[in-house]
Formats: C-alpha cells, sequence, structure tokens
C-alpha cells in the first residue's frame, strides 16, 4: 500500500450565501486548495477526484462530479459523485486515499459541497429526513431531531447523563468558533442561557442542534514519497476507516453506541498502529450535542457512559487535554452537509501544519488528530487519522 | 498493486418491474451473485461496497447504500453511493477494484440499480436530461436524444457516415437481445423496418434509442491470491480506466469523438499491457445508436471516421470477428441507469466463464472482453478489461 499524504486544503467559509452559485462556491474552494499547495500544483495533474454532496443543491443530479470538477479547472480526472448523507464527503476523502494507495493515481482531491440555501426550507427538511429510512422513520413522521433526541433521553436513562452535560458540548463549540473566520455562527453562549433556548425534541433544544448552511471545501492528496515536492509541510494520512450500519435506529442493537463509529475507528486505530490515547485532538460529528458525547465512548476517548462526566472535567475544551471540535463543529462552524467531511480534513491538516485561521485557536504540540463525520443517525461512518509528517 | 479478481455476478432481468420494490431488486441481483460464488462466501466477509445510482428510484436520497446493503444482507461495510449519471456503476466497479487493489480491502461489491417505473414519464425526462448541463444544455430545451443526434448528424457530415449504418447498429443488438433472457425487449427488427421508425431526434429514430427500464446488478471481487478459495473459474480484472470531460458537448474539442472514453481505455489498455487488437469482444454504452459507432472509434477498434463500414463489415455481430453487446446493449437488454456498468461486467464475466444464459449466444474462445460506461453525453467515462484466469 502506497503511503498517502495532504499536500493542500481549502475551505469557503461557511453559511448562507443564496447569491451564490455552486460553481461559485466550489470554484472558491478548490482555488484555496491550490493555493495551500506551497510550491504549487497544475491542475490538470489531477487524476482521481470524489466529490461528496447530498442535495446537489437540488440542481445538476447526474454528472455531478464533472461538473464540480470544471468549476475547478480540474477537467478530465476520474471524477463522481459520492453520497452517504451528512457523510458524503468523509468517504470522498476515504476513497481519495484509496485510489492513491493503489497506486492508481499520484495526485487525487476529495472534495464536498452543499447548498442548502437554494431550497426552501420543507425542501431542506425532505433532503434531510430522506437520509433516515424513508419507510421506517420518514413516513412514521420521525426526523434526526427527534432520533438523536431519543439517543439523548436514552444515554441520560442508561447511565444518569443530564441534559446539562448535553448543552455543554454545545456551549464550548459555539464559544470555539468565535475564534474561527470560517464558522457560521459566531455569537457567545453560556450554559445557563443555553438551558433554556425553546425545546427542539426534547431533551434537546434549539442551541443543542446545527442550522442549515452552504459551503465547500477541498483536500488535494498526492503519494507521500511525492509530496516534498509541493510543500515542506506535507499532512499524512496515517488511518482511515469505515463502516455502515442500519439504516433506522430501531434494528440497531443499541441506541447509545454507533457500532459505524466503532467498527471505523478501529480499522483506522490498525491502520496506523496507535489507539485512542494517542490522539491529540479531534474533530467530530456533532449535529447534534449528543453525538459529540456519543463520540468520546465510541471513539475510546472515555469510558462507556462516562461522556458526560469527561465533558464536564474540560479535557476536550480548547485548552483540555484533547480538545474536541476547537473549529466550533458542526453546531457552530457549521453543517453544509456534503461538505462537513473534507472540512474536518481542513481544520485538522491546517492545526497539524500550524495554520489555524486565528493564533488564539491554534492548538499547541499536537501530533495525531482525528476526524469523524456519520451519515444520518449512523448509517455510515468515516473515521481518518492525520499526522504531520517528521 | 493487489491484483483484482470477480469471484461472482449476478443481474436481475431488466425490465418495467412496477410492482416491485428498490429493495427487493437489489437483493435478487446480490442473492444472485452470492449463488454465483461457485464455493460460497458468506455477505458478512464483504468490507467494501459502491453501489451506483442516479435517481435512487426518487426515494431514499440519503444514506442510499448502506440501505441496499440491507437489503443484501450485507450490513457493516464500508458502503457509499457511487453517482457518475449513466456510467454510475462503471464508476462503483472502478472504486471497487481500487478497494481491493490499495490492500484495504479482500473482498468488496460494485452494484447498481435503478427503477424508473416508480417515476413518471416527466420525472424520467427531469431525472436523465439533468445530467446534461442543467445551464447550457437542460435549460435551453436540449435532452440527450438531441445531443446524440447532433453527435450523429456531424459525424455524417465530416466521415460520409449513413443513417443506414447508425441504425445497423441498433438492429444487430435488438437482434442479439432475442437469446438473453434477461433483456427488456426482445423483438425481431430488420434494418428496412427500422430505418421507417418514427423520427425521434433526426437523425435517430425511435428504434436507435433506449427506453425506461427497471433493473439491478452486482459484482463480488476480491484479491486475485484469494480468488481460488472462492471459485475454480475467477476473471481477472487486468484494465480499469476512468475520465472526466465538460459536460456540456459545446465546451469540448470535437462533436464525434468522447475523450472521456479515449483517456479511459488509454489507461486501461495500458495497465492490461495489451491494445485494442487484443480485445476479442466488448459490451459498449450505446444509449443512442450513434454512440455504439462512436465507441468503436474511440476503444480503437477502427480508425477515426470508419464505424460505418466497419459495422457494415459484420465485425462486430455475434458471428464477427470481435462481438459487440452481444447481449443487446443498452437498447435492447435494457439501461436501467445505475445498473448499466455492473451489468456490463455481469455479462463480460459470464461470457468469459462460458456460462452465458444460452448456448446460441456464447462466444468461443475469447479471452479478453471490455466495457464501456458513458455518463450523460460522455462527461464521465469508465473502462474495464476483463480476462478468464488460467
Amino acid at each position: 500500500m502506497v503511503d498517502v499524504a495532504v499536500i493542500g486544503v481549502g475551505q469557503t467559509r461557511y453559511g448562507m450565501f443564496p447569491e451564490r452559485t455552486l460553481k461559485d462556491l466550489f470554484h472558491e474552494a478548490a482555488i484555496n486548495a491550490l493555493n495551500d499547495v506551497d510550491k504549487g500544483l497544475d491542475p490538470a495533474a489531477v487524476e482521481e477526484a470524489f466529490i461528496g454532496t447530498l442535495s446537489t443543491g437540488g440542481a445538476q443530479l447526474g454528472n455531478f462530479a464533472p461538473l464540480m470538477m470544471e468549476a475547478a479547472g480540474m477537467v478530465g480526472a476520474s471524477a463522481r459523485h459520492i453520497e452517504n448523507a451528512c457523510a458524503s464527503s468523509g468517504f470522498a476523502m476515504r476513497d481519495a486515499v484509496a485510489a492513491i494507495a493503489s497506486g492508481r493515481a499520484r495526485i487525487a482531491v476529495a472534495g464536498g459541497i452543499e447548498k442548502m440555501s437554494d431550497l426552501p426550507r420543507e425542501k431542506n427538511r425532505l433532503w434531510l429526513g430522506i437520509s433516515g429510512d424513508v419507510e421506517w422513520e420518514r413516513l412514521a413522521g420521525t426526523n434526526f431531531a427527534g432520533i438523536y433526541a431519543m439517543m439523548a433521553r436514552r444515554h441520560m436513562h442508561e447511565y444518569g447523563t443530564k441534559k446539562k452535560h448535553i448543552t455543554m458540548a454545545a456551549v464550548k463549540n459555539r464559544n470555539n468558533a468565535l475564534a474561527n473566520p470560517k464558522a457560521q455562527f459566531r455569537a457567545p453562549l453560556e450554559i445557563d442561557r443555553a438551558m433554556k433556548t425553546p425545546n427542539l425534541a426534547s431533551p434537546l433544544s434549539f442551541s443543542d442542534a446545527c442550522g442549515i448552511t452552504d459551503g465547500a471545501s477541498m483536500v488535494i492528496l498526492c503519494r507521500a514519497d511525492m509530496a516534498k515536492e509541493f510543500t515542506d509541510q506535507p499532512v499524512l494520512v496515517v488511518g482511515s476507516g469505515g463502516a455502515s450500519n442500519y439504516v433506522a435506529i430501531h434494528d440497531r442493537k443499541s441506541m447509545t453506541t454507533l457500532e459505524g463509529t466503532k467498527r471505523a475507528v478501529q480499522q483506522a486505530y490498525e491502520m496506523a498502529g496507535i489507539s485512542a490515547d494517542d490522539i491529540d485532538f479531534a474533530e467530530v460529528h456533532d449535529c447534534f450535542a449528543i453525538a459529540e458525547l456519543l463520540a468520546y465512548e465510541d471513539l475510546g476517548f472515555c469510558k462507556k457512559g462516562t461522556a458526560g462526566k469527561y465533558i464536564e472535567s474540560g479535557a476536550t475544551a480548547r485548552d483540555g487535554k484533547r480538545p474536541v471540535n476547537n473549529s466550533g463543529g458542526l453546531i457552530a462552524k457549521g453543517h453544509p452537509i456534503g461538505s462537513t467531511g473534507t472540512g474536518q480534513i481542513y481544520e485538522v491538516v491546517n492545526q497539524l501544519r500550524g495554520r489555524a485561521d486565528t493564533a488564539e485557536r491554534q492548538l499547541k504540540n499536537v501530533r495525531y488528530g482525528l476526524t469523524q463525520n456519520v451519515g444520518g443517525s449512523g448509517a455510515a461512518v468515516a473515521v481518518h487519522i492525520l499526522k504531520a509528517a517528521a
């Protein structure tokens, strides 16, 4: 297996940009990534491309990837669109890594995009709900807020977790986003006020949920043995894992464990030859605040049932032992569905290279960064572990 | 790079099955493929899955692959949905090959499905048209019949090709389908009658076009060095190529060459260490009859501009020197969009193993078979070359 390195990352600001087109957003992410390749890269050198999106903005439903590659100025590459609900670009990343690891390509890109502002609110509910099990969840009236609320309620019941523990993740992430110029929501929030925001699906309240977001991102990868041609600061992809599970939550063994996360992270740890103890920081899939707590446990950051105490300890705060969602996470950085997975890679790569947007949020002495990207309520999970090259 | 082998293939009959569900169709293809693994395979051993579809039947838009894997009884695999318009499962195949070649997976599946009968005729036009360039082609009123008609007209103008040459491909394929029990359209057609079918988009008439089809298919792949554990008749994937091009035809250099095909097949020939001369038979993407003629030239089966004479010579007939679309092709076997690419692999693998559905259409002395799967009017092309293992 050929070793794989990231040589450039790009991302638009996350937010609502109804006046911009899909092409315009993806172009910006691509130019951003190309400019990030320190010694330059000819866009024509890109051989494989994996572009994640769920809704395609409701527009270019077929041949979506070739069209985006036109916008990126990378026509000709072997390009396809990857869909895995909210994990679309996590899997795009995974497949770009395989394209290089197989020896097929020297240079590949993984990208992601979503333009949710093009769709009316009802359409967004449809696109999103339709990532749950259509027959057994959506048609029964359940949406993701409801499903994650059930997970939260069950975790509280089984392990004594409090609503306050859940909301702590949202508060941490919203305050982390204040220092991230590319984040969507940049308003301070205190726990007392957060606990009083209106109910969304009990026990989750509005401040525990992500919003509706536009955005795009791109990661440029190459064979690790070529990386120094392009940058003195390559970042190695040392672990990659992926797994699926039953789409409907009632089919799964547990409501408080994402088996997909456990399987995916185990693959990634094995491939990297490390354990959870080695992870210095992570970007995890906090579509709802409870999802971050489940991630702590499923990724092995803390023992099953102890996520409440773990966040209370401050371990995952910016100045904690293992910062999680220092970017603001999905809740505050934003969750433009198809862009989220490669957007997480963008964040981790910049941290490992010491290139965080602002000095305030640059993590110190970090070696291993992890990303966890979840589709639906756990039907698909992609995990990556990155490491700064020596 | 790890060598890759096909150990089992499955496909539903192609046709219109409004009473069947997506899950039901995909389940049949999966069971069919599992049963085709001579010495048996535990479905839980599948590590990676790549499922091609365009429309998802209009139903499960997100997490489509995990849901189909449930229907296949293969829950847990790292599964994602691949979209590349009509080349969706050609790229699913390509990525399943890479997953094994990279050393990541020992066993992977590539699948494809489309259920077009769930959508009213107008919706099908929308889904299909929306694989052209939405801004420059669809909104201008152009559909694929019109685009391929322009290619045909230009080929006639530049090279003196006659409408009769184009229709010969349709007639050949429709008659080939008579012997294929899994084909959708099984009615004999003669050239004189075909020339008189109503005009679709001049010079293409109705008999020159494929129809609306439901169907699913699956290919099971493994490391070549493990293949004999599963079957005494593995088929090697010796070549794989993929490329994209501008989505709108007016952006391309030529209207009579699919640059994507040329790039993809060149990669596949290089990987296999062979040339066009070595290809014994092929399944090519004849969504419209002119596409088959262009494929002859772009794949190097004949010189540029001579496809009319080439088909007239009988070279690509069932009893010709290099049979093309012996299955009936997209025009008569059927074109359930997302299933077409892996359906082509199904046909080639069966031919190489001597397992054609009927003795009548079993090709003799074939060593190398090729598939060409096109997205849209050439925005994405995947090519594979398969060879019976010694």
